[in-house]
């Protein structure tokens, strides 16, 4: 059983600090979001990546004093895939995709949930859960299957039908709770501290953990030569919050001399953190009547909000919109790198065209897109695109081919 | 550009030779399949996986002399994850899934399609494609278009309609092939030489190259201790070919010192190279009206089923048929493990089951499973799953939580 090192959580506004063992994920002042103590010392643990789960290689990053590999479904370690041809029509230096579609659950929520599990259990947690409708919900119900914990799965009444099964195949408790939705997270909250549940939900500190691994990552596939920018599909704002401490902490360590820009990247049609940042304000305020084709990135009120306005003001970073057209547009863009992705997950490539459009990047820049889901995770989408079947008999398929179509 | 080593194809029967140039996969006399000669020396490139390819990793065993590292979307390098409770459970030392659903395209045939794509490419091809009814038209479309290859997808025209979505995404060219589907393989060799289209179908020599790299993995995952049993579901037999040959070229150069029986798992509904055995058979029969829930291994007429045959009786091993219900039950029980895979993923585990019954493993033994794709490929099987969601309105949520349900 894993125990925790010496630490604190820390209130990612005012500072105070609290214990490490907390598993109320906000400051009992201020409302916002916690977040573990930055490492500021550490190193990778080299070894054959085959043989290793990125609790592992990266222990020194996390505050757990022993790992227990056996909630591990082997997360993370995803493909990070260039294109120069579409860098060279980007007009940028280069252009690459960490494909997060090669999780376990095909989703990067597989790294924040094992890390999140990780700290359940050290604390001897034996049940969990969380409010999703969708990527996180499949994430932690198979990690709670695996660990055999009782796992509760607290899903909004309005989700289409289609989108419980996958969920429901790993047999946790799975709950349509009908009511307002944007309060279930709250209500969540309550719920584990009466029930002795540990909800990991979208912004939990130890799920922030998990997302430093995909910068982490970066760092090691390009050689510790950091990119000039990281776009990051944006909803809840716990992704790029822990992107962003990645990098924060490997420059601290020393294994990197900078930290990429980040640039926020949200649907037109539910922009909370864009509408604040555009008209300067501190917080971010309910979107009503949200609506995206990028269903996974459909927060109207996200819980990190006001701390991604912070990071990216004070990152030098940016946050952008892209409309449902954009998103259509660069996905089918996206599968001609050979890499499909749920809506959600060609935002960042809709937003890199849109500011290329505006001479935002330079000719030697480089930039990374977090492919955040795998395609085959939303699949009434296809009926957006126009895709081209030619039909034909086997006996006259020689000369169909053979006519250059 | 990679040209190629010396060295040569054969007959996987008559042992006769042929250019390691040659793209008709077959022997001119036999009829029978061919493959790339066994390496006999190599070693593993170590190296940081999370920046190499298999092509790389394992280049000493592979015919390239050079690796086109652009066309690779980081195939491979996929989980081995464990299950001591259901070992347990199941009489067994240990169970151990390979969970290929981590590919790109989200099944194994993406390592079978880089090294066929490496061949290719190096042949100066400019045209690819393949016959399939899934896994395999999308892998060979996602890397078509990586490639900037023309890229030519035969499918049935029987297929379901949602089936040809996840191909299409990619923009090949997509034929939906009107005729007796069994006769399309041996059409698209005759299309493909006509038409200089390389077609890296099912069992192609340089398919098999690549599901080699499951079994290199398996070894250095299991610390090069070899398991006593790998189970693989079966359908054209190009896979379970691979895996062997990679188990045994390992044997050859000296990285393991022996090779695990190999379990050729087939539905009931569809199992050629299974009555071929129980009947002493040296060839396999086509199946008549074949039917099961697993679609991905609905191959009435199996292109190297002949070969596995013999392969099979030669190592010991065994071939088992499961029934779609026992197919259903265990991919449940395979995502209480923490894997969702399709149906034919979960046709390893219920061979496993159906062969503990009978007594067919020693407690000491270790048995591997290959989850050939992931479960988001087939969500038509959701139907015959009996999967439990509760209701309950917001306000009401923490007593029935509390209740203990």
């Amino acid at each position: 059983m894993a125990i925790m090192k010496k630490g604190n959580l820390i209130c990612t506004k005012c500072k105070r600090t609290f214990p490490i063992e907390r598993i109320y994920p906000r400051c009992d002042i201020c409302n916002e979001p916690l977040e573990v103590e930055k490492a500021v010392r550490g190193k990778i643990h080299e070894g054959n990546v085959l043989n290793q789960t990125i609790l592992e290689r990266y222990a020194d990053f996390f505050p757990f004093t022993r790992i227990d590999k056996a909630i591990s479904l082997r997360e993370g370690f995803t493909s990070l895939v260039g294109s120069l041809k579409l860098a060279s029509e980007l007009g940028v230096e280069n252009i690459l995709f960490k494909n997060e579609g090669q999780n376990p659950t095909w989703s990067f929520k597989d790294r924040g949930t094992v890390t999140g599990m990780q700290h359940a259990i050290s604390l001897r947690y034996k049940k969990i859960g969380t409010v999703s409708t969708g990527n996180m919900a499949a994430s932690v119900a198979a990690y709670g299957a695996k660990a055999g914990c009782e796992t509760f799965i607290l899903v909004s009444a309005s989700l289409p039908v289609g989108k419980f099964n996958p969920i429901a195949i790993y047999e946790p408790t799975l709950i349509k709770v009908d009511g307002d939705y944007s309060k279930l997270y709250f209500e969540s909250l309550e719920v584990g501290r009466q029930n002795g549940i540990y909800f990991i939900n979208s912004d939990v500190p130890f799920r922030i953990e998990g997302s430093k691994t995909i910068a982490f990552e970066i760092c090691e596939q390009m050689h510790f030569e950091v990119p000039d920018y990281v776009v990051v599909p944006t909803s809840a704002g716990g992704n790029i919050r822990g992107i962003l401490k990645g990098f924060e902490e490997f420059r601290l360590c020393g294994l990197i001399d900078k930290v990429p820009k980040m640039i926020c990247a949200e649907a037109s049609g539910c922009s909370p953190i864009y509408d604040a940042y555009i008209s300067n304000a501190e917080v971010v305020s309910r979107v009503e009547n949200p609506h995206t084709i990028a269903h996974a990135i459909e927060n109207p009120y996200p819980p990190s909000g006001n701390e991604v306005l912070r990071r990216i003001r004070e990152n030098g970073g940016t946050i952008v919109t892209v409309t449902d057209e954009e998103i259509i547009q660069a996905q089918k863009q996206l599968a001609q790198v050979g890499i499909f992705g749920q809506p959600a997950s060609a935002v960042p490539l809709a937003a890199v065209k849109k500011l290329g459009e505006k001479a935002f990047f330079g000719e030697n820049d480089t930039v990374v897109c977090i492919v955040s889901g795998g395609g085959l995770k939303d699949t009434a989408v296809f009926k957006k695109h126009e895709l081209k079947i030619l039909n034909c008999s086997l006996e006259n398929l020689n000369e169909l081919i053979g006519s250059g179509l």
